[in-house]
């Protein structure tokens, strides 16, 4: 079993390269922390190193701190060089300096949303930029494609906002099918605008065929399809403007990597055309006012620049690795574990199985159902005791699975080193 | 001249006690770093100084960094054991270890509030809390009261979000005074459900006189009122259950010196039963939403845990000093700042003036109108040439003033630091 140690070695600022890795062969149990057992978390004893910006690393002044224990969906593991890019003096937010900030990034947040349009910053979470999606885009009635728990929010935000919503419902932990949206369009011309789906439903594991749907979507006239992909963008291919999606929103604390308080979006032109024809869209979440405000790289309201600053040395780390070789790293680690399911039912002769079909899978979060007399619960109290953490299922899938989020910064070899944990434990 | 040198003694934790604060004389403008001019913010190129939690401080590991030369009226300079507190892993926001953090934090929370409610910890800036006020609370017609740039963002905000809105208007540099808002409320018996108005408006200086105008609104049947308090709270006496303030909403980066990210807010019982009777209250920043969370001491939607790690450290802070010790030095800030202007006009000559007229002047900000010959900007940049940061004058008073921002955690020694400098330079 691996599992690294970082080592700050660089003080944060713009241009500064991701911290180094040093791997470490180590007995990951020797290290374990013991913590409180807690339904979905980690203790907070856990401390972390720190170190002068500049200053030159020594062992006594720098305890490393282990990396790759925290397989929460979200949020995930930061890694410990965006906390010191976060340690850093506040400044006004409509300084030079956040406004070079904000333009230096965003070539690589386009980049990273596969998009020639800019990307919004909203300080919120990724819930905040959903309602945006309902408020600004929806002028007759919007058909919310539901498979899970946060795909049934944006038709709880249509029914709070007072836009017209239907839900066009598949199983948890099915996907919506592209023929199925196909059906409903065709069934009702005109009656619809707008389309939402959630990429990777975090709650089932399920990826919904995204290039699929928004090719449905775009054989109807005037109808744009709305995209949460917060647990997707960043460990799975999201094409932005290839696909034709009109608004993709995300979270800091997924795949990204990023403690939470920041959610990011983009919106295609057609998207703002029709912001336009939309008469009351909100102040806060108002996109256009997060276009016009981009002209001067600024955000319309006052910004987390704390996480700012962590989102450019995070975006320059994605960069560095490249898109595609973190997609595979995202694609790797859902194999092994669906590999080890595979295993573990063979091994047991008990029903261990992954929830979403083949096909299906969020190479982000794998929802594994567990055999009778084995809750989710159990299985987080037991990991934990080894200084892993997993999440129990979600809402209620609670009892009967548990959640890995392999995703973010993580590794195989963490994975591994998890896998064989549970190994142990189960 | 004096400024204060801070030196990180402890770990970050709740419960942890704040730094200690070396005290250091010193020529401020031997260390005075040198950065670009900005309209509006400090240079990035600032650093500080980081340990090892638990570590014992030695000067070769902690390069001390000063503290006390930030003045704009937000953000407000962070004290640096605050970053320390967010360097801090991660956790699910679901857990025990965030709901009990947000159960011990809200004691001090609703102290600060003067408030027996408890507090909403929204993740955003304070506008999202300024839209809550308008979104939950209407259900009529709402009256704005307005006298600078954020009283008349309710105003945008009842217009973007589909609310019926009148602003009664007060000129720039002038509070709004009860009798006015008697006779338009008395002129329109039953069209009025909401009043609106802004604490301390941070374009102008202005402190309005808002017990009078509370007990104005108690006059009538049927009319809350909500308060902006973003440049008061915490630094500015606000009694929200004594005055009857229906609803109360500050940001984080403000007079509570936290970076921003956060808003604060309060609903009496009384905005309680007004918010159940609207309809569409919107999703994200339903105050609904935030009272039942808080049952469980949980937030709506993920919050932005760094940033409640620094809050929760920053309470004990506040809770320590007094919030009456608070809000005295305060107004000793403000006082002192007063008798600088009227000395330099003695001094020079020349109308140095305070804008916002005595009786009503915000103990936080202090808008100073300047002679002919010197401008805003040009204040700024030669402050900015000494290491001190202090804001030109907001929108149309930008050339023709400069704003001074003395909240959150600075000094009255800070402060005649600041004063000593602009003597120097002006």
């Amino acid at each position: 079993m691996t599992y690294r140690m970082w080592i700050p070695v660089r003080p944060a600022g713009p241009g500064t390269a991701p911290a180094e890795r040093n791997v470490l062969e180590r007995g990951a149990r020797s290290c374990a922390s013991s913590g409180p057992s807690t339904e979905d978390g980690a203790s907070l004893d856990r401390t972390i190193g720190q170190m002068p910006p500049g200053a030159i690393p020594s062992p006594a002044m720098n305890p490393p701190i282990s990396f790759g224990r925290f397989f929460l969906p979200g949020p995930t593991e930061v890694p410990p060089d965006l906390f010191d890019a976060m340690r850093r003096p506040v400044v006004g937010h409509r300084s030079a300096e956040v406004s070079g900030l904000i333009e230096a990034m965003q070539p690589s947040a386009s980049r990273l949303f596969r998009t020639s349009r800019p990307v919004y910053l909203s300080t919120s979470s990724a819930t905040g930029m959903m309602e945006a999606a309902i408020t600004n885009l929806t002028r007759r009635r919007v058909l919310c494609l539901t498979n899970g728990s946060f795909s049934k929010r944006f038709h709880a935000i249509a029914e709070a906002t007072g836009r017209p919503a239907d839900a066009l419902e598949a199983e948890w932990g099915e996907p919506n099918l592209p023929e199925r949206l196909r059906d409903a369009l065709a069934a009702a011309p005109g009656r619809y605008d707008l389309v939402t789906v959630v990429h990777s439903e975090s709650s089932t594991g399920v990826l919904n065929p995204l290039e699929e749907l928004a090719a449905v979507v775009h054989e109807f006239d005037d109808v744009l399809i709305a995209v949460d992909t917060v647990s997707s963008l960043a460990g799975a291919p999201v094409e932005t403007d290839e696909w034709g999606l009109d608004f993709v929103l995300t979270g800091s604390q997924k795949a990204v990597a990023l403690p939470p308080g920041l959610a990011l979006a983009v919106a295609s032109e057609r998207a703002l055309a029709r912001a336009e024809e939309v008469e009351h869209r909100g102040f806060y979440f108002d996109i256009l006012k997060f276009e016009k405000n981009l002209e001067r790289w600024q955000t319309p309201n006052t910004p987390a620049v704390s996480l700012l600053f962590a989102l450019d040395r995070q975006l320059n780390r994605m960069m560095e690795e490249g898109l595609e070789a973190r997609w595979g790293r995202h694609d790797a680690m859902a194999r092994r574990t669906y590999e080890w399911v595979d295993r573990t039912a063979a091994r047991t002769g008990q029903p261990w199985r992954v929830l979403a079909p083949e096909g299906y899978r969020s190479p982000c979060v794998t929802v594994i159902m567990l055999p009778e007399g084995l809750t989710g619960p159990e299985v987080v109290s037991r990991a934990l005791a080894h200084g892993y953490t997993v999440a129990a299922g979600y809402g209620a899938l609670k009892q009967s699975s548990f959640r890995i989020g392999h995703m973010g910064e993580h590794t195989l070899d963490e994975l591994e080193a998890l896998l064989a944990v549970l190994d142990e434990v189960l």
